[in-house]
C-alpha cells in the first residue's frame, strides 16, 4: 500500500482522500491542515505543523492547497522531507517551480511530480504529443463549459451582487474552424464566451451592474460577455455545481495530407476529475521513487503506465 | 542526425520516407525491399538481403512492411542486428511479438519500440490513461470513417465486380448514448455501420452481388451494410483516398460525479498518419537506445518527451 499524505483540505483535499480510500492501492495515513479539522472517512487529521513527525511514515504527499500561495511555499518547504505531487497551475511560474523544486529534491534525495492536472497536466500531455506527431501545424486549447471562480468572485464583489456565478464556454463557430483545418487565427474574444448568472439585491441597478461587469478589465472587457439576472432559488437549484472541461484540437499536415486531432474532457465536477489525475500521479510519483528517480518530474517525463494500477502485461494483452 | 534505414516500400514506407526527411533531426540512411526499387527523393534503395551491411551505419530501422507476414517475421530476424520501430497491428498476437521481441533484444543489445501506430498506438495510450485517472467506468472504441482494406479486397473478389471499397462509419447514435454517460452496452451491430461503394462489371446482376456482400459471414453479416452502386468515374474521383480515423471515449465517475474524456482523430489519409506516429516513436527509440535502455517497449512505457522533438525546457515553458 502507498501511505499517503493530503496537504490542504478544501474541495481538492477533500476529493483526494475520497479517492485514495477508493484506490486498491493507496491510504491515506493523514490529512493535514493550518486549520482544526476533522474528516468524515475517519483519516486521522493533524495541523501542517505537526508534518515534520511523519517522515519516514509518508511515501508520497499529495499537495492540496491553493496555486496562488499555498502549493510554492508549500511545495519548496515539504520536497525537502518528503516525496510531494501536485496540480500546481500558475503556468507563467511553472519552470521557475520545476527548477526550485528539482533542486531541492536532488539535494535531498526526493521526488516531486508537478503540475498533475488537467491543465496543466492531461492537456498539456496532448499540446506534446500532438506537436510530436504533426509537427506542422496550429494547437487551439478551449476551456469550458466551465466555472470561472475568480470571474465568480470578482462578480460577487460587485455593490448589489447577492451571488453570482460566470461560465466560460466556447465559442461553436470557433470550435468548428479549427476542426475544418482552416487554422484561423483567433482573438480571445473568438473563442470563449463569457456567460454570468446573477442573484441582484432587492432593489439593485441591475443595469449598472451589467455595465459593470461587461466592462470590467482583464476579466471581462476583452471578451462578449452575457448577464442574467435570476432568483436565488434558480441560482442554488441550476447554479450549485463547479463543472468544467475543455477541448485541444490540433490541424497539422504531413507528408500532404491533413489530419485533425482532438482531446476534450466534459467533467461534472472540476476538483473531482483533478484529484482524480492527482492521484494516479500519486501513483506513478511513488514507483519512480521505488526505482530510484531524484528529482523533480513532469507529465511528460513520466510513462503512462507509472500512472497506472494495471500490471503492464496486462495492459499490453488488453489495451494495447 | 538519427539514422534511419525504411525496411518497405509500400505507402506506410514512402510516407515514413517523406516524414523522416522533413524531421530536422533525422536523415533516411536507405530503402530495404525485396523487390528492386527507387526512391524520387533520391534514398538510396538496397534489398532486404543487403541489411546486414549496414550494421554500425542505422541507428533505428522503421519497418514499414505489412502485420500479416512482413513485421511478425523481420522483426524478429532483424532485431538481432539493429534497433527497431514498428506499429506492428494484429492486436491478438502482439503478448508473443512483444516477449519475442523483448527477449532478442535484450539478448543482442538492442531496443524495440513496437505498436507504435495510432491503434495499436495512440488509441491504446489514451485506453490506458482514461483507465488510470477513471478507474470506475467504461471505455468504447470507435473506428472510421475510414476505409477498410481487407472489406473492400473482399468485396472485389465477388464475380461482377470491377471495383470496390467499403467505408466503417461510427454511428451517430452509438456514439451520443456514449458521450451522454449512459454506459451501453453496444453489439458491432450498433457502433458501426459499413458503407460499400461498388463498380459493377457490364450486365452483372447488381442484387445477386449485394446479397453475396451483406450476407458475407465474418466481413458483413454481423454488420448493417449498406451497398451503393457507382460508375467507374465517380470512384476514382470521389473515392481514390484512404481517410481514416476514430474515437475513443471514456465515460466514468470519481467521487459521485460523472466526466467524459474523448480522444478522436479525423485522417486524411492513415499511412500517413500511421508514419506520422511511427516517427515520432523513431526518435523516442533511439533516445531510449542512447540512454542504455534495452529490450522490447510498449507506448505505454515511453514518456512523451522522448517522441518530442523539443527541448524538455521549452516543452514545460510552452506546453505545460
Amino acid at each position: 500500500m502507498i501511505r499517503v499524505g493530503i496537504v490542504g483540505y478544501g474541495n481538492l483535499g477533500k476529493a483526494t482522500e475520497k479517492i485514495v480510500n477508493a484506490a486498491s492501492d493507496m491510504e491515506a495515513v493523514g490529512i493535514f491542515s493550518r486549520r482544526q479539522t476533522s474528516s468524515d472517512l475517519g483519516t486521522p487529521c493533524y495541523f501542517y505543523s505537526e508534518l515534520k513527525d511523519f517522515v519516514g511514515k509518508i511515501d508520497v504527499l499529495a499537495l492540496c492547497g491553493g496555486s496562488a500561495t499555498d502549493i510554492p511555499t508549500q511545495g519548496r518547504e515539504l520536497i525537502r522531507m518528503f516525496n510531494t505531487v501536485d496540480s500546481f497551475d500558475t503556468h507563467a511560474l511553472i519552470p521557475e517551480y520545476s527548477r526550485d523544486m528539482d533542486a531541492a529534491a536532488k539535494a535531498t534525495d526526493h521526488l516531486s511530480v508537478y503540475s498533475a492536472g488537467w491543465d496543466p497536466g492531461l492537456f498539456s500531455l496532448m499540446r506534446l504529443m500532438f506537436e510530436s506527431v504533426l509537427p506542422k501545424g496550429n494547437t487551439y486549447t478551449f476551456w469550458g463549459k466551465g466555472v470561472s471562480q475568480g470571474h465568480s468572485e470578482a462578480i460577487r464583489k460587485l455593490d448589489g451582487v447577492k451571488n453570482g456565478k460566470q461560465y466560460t464556454i466556447p465559442k461553436e463557430e470557433a470550435l468548428a474552424a479549427v476542426r475544418s483545418g482552416s487554422n484561423p487565427e483567433l482573438t480571445v474574444r473568438d473563442k470563449h464566451l463569457r456567460v454570468c448568472y446573477v442573484v441582484a439585491e432587492d432593489g439593485a441597478d441591475r443595469d449598472e451592474i451589467t455595465r459593470q461587469i461587461v466592462t470590467m478589465p482583464n476579466y471581462f472587457a476583452d471578451y462578449d460577455t452575457q448577464v442574467n439576472f435570476i432568483d436565488e432559488e434558480t441560482f442554488n437549484t441550476e447554479h450549485s455545481g463547479i463543472p468544467h472541461g475543455g477541448f485541444v484540437i490540433r490541424s497539422g499536415e504531413n507528408n500532404g495530407t491533413k489530419h485533425t486531432m482532438e482531446f476534450s474532457l466534459k467533467l461534472e465536477s472540476n476538483p473531482d476529475f483533478t484529484a482524480s489525475v492527482l492521484v494516479a500521479y500519486l501513483r506513478a510519483g511513488y514507483k519512480l521513487y521505488s526505482e530510484g528517480v531524484r528529482g523533480a518530474k513532469s507529465i511528460f517525463e513520466i510513462p503512462l503506465s507509472y500512472a497506472a494500477n494495471i500490471d503492464i502485461n496486462e495492459a499490453i494483452a488488453h489495451l494495447l
